[in-house]
């Protein structure tokens, strides 16, 4: 117990001490160390894949699920990806130093917002490896110190890509102690981590349900969470029914263990018979299950390529995480919100609609981190969205909702140039 | 106990239930509401005063302190502030709807954040009963639902002036239930409200340190929270003497009692001699007592017009809201930095200088959520911002910092149009 105090009390102070120096650190050696750190992911690849290797077969070995083994699987294609989302941050403007608001008021008062880092950024991750490098990346660019504390399904994984960052982010000048990576995986670890509000001004947890509701209910500073995805997509009685089919598919096939992936595909009556065959012949070559309620099941029962079966009421607000979709038929779009509203996590909700009116209301009516029209929730991401990457998608309302990005791990102080003004009365 | 947690939640639930109406209602109506609450606290004056008097003859018998009871006080012409605060809000645009960072990704999406109010704001506070007024007009601009709940010590006050908002809003069409007054003044009342996380998505503590480390500490949903002011005023060597004089003499007796006045004057060496005299003249004119470090108690000694007695240690980074203040001799901008680094409470920090860079170091390197060059703290406040009025002042980074006003009562929520896009890959 005391060593583990020790090791995080150490690191803690002295990202504490490195967070002053990152406040200032100049653009150009911050983009330095972000191409470093991408040449580095693909000059250690060999390591790196080695480490997650080690990690992967642990997992198979345990009995892991599907989804938390592709969850930590690293590969060429991954480490690439990853590399590019840390070039993409290195091209995007610094947020820290912007001025905005910045007015004169009738006194002479010049009054605005400088934006300014956070300070120390706390991650509390499980098993996706690329947590280790997005994050590293998006507080160096935006002037945080970190704090990694991965999970130890992933330590190897974990480690490698840490120690390529540190070396990388060194060498070009970043503050040495800039970021820390946590080694010891011994669960108390986390609650020690929770009661360091001197030292940690933002703490993400990102991974399962438990997890997050745990950090969010003992941490003792702020907290970023979101991560859990209820997604509905609703194929309204006017939607294109090629783009229906299509979105869809996409939203649960194309990787159905994260967050932003389909769970329930709510479908107006009068569109159920053409779009709900269609879909059922996709998604069955896909190999996707579906929870059906009955009037979906009578539709889709005639689709041999696909199983289905009657929808339980656990099923309505379930992240799946797997090939599998709960499907019901709705009377309206009404009837859509109200299930929506009742059942979505307020992550990403999406409409596939041709009606202009229709769009309009689903847009401002669902109260949801993200909201699309005639496109998959799939891109809830801040890669997707031009963040560059992201260190989770908030799916709370205070601060930052939906994917943060670099701007989200900055806040702000007032600047005001004065003349001598006193304030009259 | 029960009819306690009763009104609570039957007042909650409302709140919740009007939140989702005030989401949507036009900005015309809003507006409407706004300058018919202005003109309620006009034609309502007496009565208002008359509640105001029975609170404050009661702080008078109870020996209240002249802090409390100064904030405690109304009259017609702090009545008029508050009207001239609610029609400035009326003047200011909607942030409601408010479509930013709107960009079309080179996949076709159209990706951008729409501003969202946060839905139920909580309010805890005490003595001030303005605070009844700025918080609903804010909430109700920003589209907001509200649950006040004031002070004991202001009951009547605060009931007079929430009476006031909800004829005035109601007359102008907002929805019965958005303004929420909460009449009991049971402790045990706190507790509750701090617990109701469904129903209230962001609470707001204002009045003394215990209050709001109380709400701080408990709150199971988040808190905006400040309102400790440790407040100093650097005067450097270069200073243009007659600004620094004017400058310190109006953050220190403006009005003492509140939270960005200042507190501490430290002064640079070169400056001591001239400066310190002065400011002991003007100072000990208006009846504020020093408390000097040895070197500046010297000076201030030959000023007989002065009380000035030695320091002790809890003088700095003390909040003193009286006609006290701590002086100290500092030998460079560079221990006024860390001396205003280790006491201050991120809050309201100036100096008075005429050097271009240190003026610029000062902005750059102080860490608090307002810093002044040549000018008084005692702007930090949502109105002199130009804000409209304010919910408070926060002291934390996330989410809002400094004054918070109509923005900082939103959210936002990503709004994504397509056309059939999915996600490759």
């Amino acid at each position: 117990m005391t060593i583990v105090a020790n090791e995080l009390e150490v690191k803690g102070q002295a990202a504490r001490a490195a967070a002053r120096k990152m406040a200032f650190l100049p653009t150009e050696v911050k983009n330095k160390a972000l191409l470093s750190i991408a040449e580095t992911l693909s000059t250690q690849e060999a390591a790196i894949l080695t480490a997650n290797k080690k990690d992967y077969e642990a997992g198979l070995a345990a009995s892991m699920s599907e989804a938390l083994l592709d969850r930590l699987l690293l590969n060429r294609n991954r480490l690439q990806g990853m590399a590019s989302d840390v070039r993409s941050l290195a091209a995007l403007p610094d947020p820290v130093g912007e001025v905005f608001d910045m007015h004169t008021l009738p006194n002479g008062l010049t009054v605005g917002r400088k934006r300014v880092p956070l300070g120390v950024i706390g991650a509390i991750y499980e098993s996706r490896p690329n947590v280790t490098v997005d994050i590293s990346a998006l507080c160096l660019k935006s002037g945080n110190a970190v704090i990694l504390r991965g999970g130890k399904e992933a330590l190897n994984s974990n480690a490698a890509l840490a120690h390529a960052v540190q070396q990388a982010a060194v060498k070009a000048g970043v503050p040495q102690d800039a970021v820390q990576f946590v080694e010891n995986t011994d669960r108390s670890l986390v609650g020690e981590m929770l009661q360091m509000k001197d030292t940690i001004d933002l703490l993400i947890p990102r991974g399962g349900e438990g997890l997050i509701r745990f950090v969010r209910d003992n941490a003792s500073m702020p907290v970023v969470a979101g991560g859990i995805g209820v997604c509905h997509t609703y194929v309204d009685s006017t939607a294109d029914l090629d783009k229906a089919v299509a979105i869809v598919y996409n939203a649960k096939v194309q990787r159905p263990t994260v967050c932003n992936a389909l769970d329930t595909v709510l479908v107006h009556r009068d569109m159920a018979q053409r779009f709900l065959p269609r879909l059922a012949y996709e998604l069955g070559k896909a190999g996707v299950e579906l929870h059906a309620d009955e009037e979906a099941l009578n539709i889709l029962n005639r689709e041999p390529a696909v199983k289905a079966i009657p929808a339980t009421p656990e099923d309505w607000g379930k992240e799946f995480l797997a090939l599998i979709a709960a499907v019901k038929v709705v009377n309206s779009l009404d009837e859509a919100l109200a299930h929506i509203d009742r059942y979505g996590s307020g992550h990403s909700e999406a409409i596939v609609t041709e009606n202009y009116t229709v769009a309009q209301r689903f847009l401002n009516e669902v109260d949801a981190a993200c909201v699309y029209v005639n496109a998959s929730t799939r891109f809830t991401d801040g890669g997707q969205f031009g963040l560059g990457a992201e260190v989770g998608i908030s799916t709370q309302k205070l601060h930052a909702r939906g994917p943060m990005g670099l701007k989200e791990l900055t806040s702000y102080k007032w600047i005001v140039y004065g003349q001598g003004q006193v304030r009259p009365g």
